[in-house]
């Protein structure tokens, strides 16, 4: 992974598509980063989330509602998940597409897998 | 099960107070009380995860493995909502049958709602 | 509850037979069982949207619009759950902390793993 | 929907790609068309699973025992609406990428929409 050349990069931003050394690679790595802050806003949220449990078990809360609390977390786990997938889906998968060759089907399977993860939790 | 001296401990719990009745809902409060410390280990655990997933975010990680990452930390937020389940059956559950009255069915109608928005998301 | 009643009727249960010392195992088969009607209705309902699958699949009916129906049937089998799992708690698990012992562990342990599979999937 | 026509063309592969008169909605009709026989396979094999869940209730089988049953049937269903989302994303999806315009922002949204339902599920 190429992670951190590619996070070196000076125009992240997939829309660069005219930019003939991107690798759909390296668009997948790029692929949500222009909603870096939103997903980081998000993930703020979750973390005091986990937080307000831990308050919640110190402080004796009554079990059902910290499981109220538990589902509210996994649930924005779950869609930040998806929110992730769908930048992925778009930027990602589509340039394997565009690539041709046998990357899509690489690509697709990864992304396949990745969703079976997700529905097995 | 010590729910009895739980329920006397210099009570923690607002609603159990310094009052000796134990109900079965101060029981219910107490249920997760003796796993404390493990309850808390646990979600300082997923709060480890959830910086650890703001952390890939920020550094361009690909999407696929912060996927991977995301299941993982929705697992363990399951697993501590059965653990915390299992005790609320234990405890809660078990005291409102003991009490005997339409109790049992009010608590037991409470934690099926509750496993239920488990299994929605 | 009327489990008394209902463990008490010309058991339907095999593993009960004419047995007239009904335990909280007996109990357990006969939780659901005044419901009986109510779950085989909705089992049939189910098969009847599976076999519509079939039909969508035979006709090449659009990936996405079978993907909605799966989504319909798997939260049917879902909700069926949940109900079976509501009486187990009623009955099964409230008889056993009534009887004393270790019953209620071991039952609340069953419960929690069986919770824990639907979870998973 | 032309599922009809769609069903009727001679050459469902979407490998066919140089075939102009081949829609990318076409495409997505046959994503699944050539592991037609095992998906009806598969639902078969549920559409028996769920027929087995009458006989337990009819029964009076342990509500423990029917619960894993119901789980290894959502288990089921899950793995064919991978399976099926895969096809999908590889024909459907990929397809709209090589066709350009918008078409693959509204099959990205529409593919998305459709795991955020198997997710909540």
């Amino acid at each position: 992974m190429t992670t951190t050349e590619a996070g070196a990069t000076p125009a992240p931003s997939p829309e660069a598509g005219a930019d003939a050394v991107v690798t759909d690679h390296d668009r997948g790595v790029h692929g949500y980063h222009h909603q870096k802050d939103e997903h980081l806003k998000r993930l703020r949220r979750i973390e005091g989330q986990i937080r307000g449990l831990q308050r919640m078990v110190d402080e004796d809360v009554y079990c059902i509602d910290i499981l109220t609390q538990v589902s509210a977390s996994t649930k924005a786990l779950q869609s930040f998940a998806l929110q992730l997938l769908e930048e992925h889906l778009r930027h990602c998968v589509a340039d394997a597409a565009l690539k041709g060759g046998g990357e899509i089907d690489a690509k697709v399977e990864e992304a396949t897998k990745a969703i079976g993860r997700l529905l097995r939790t």
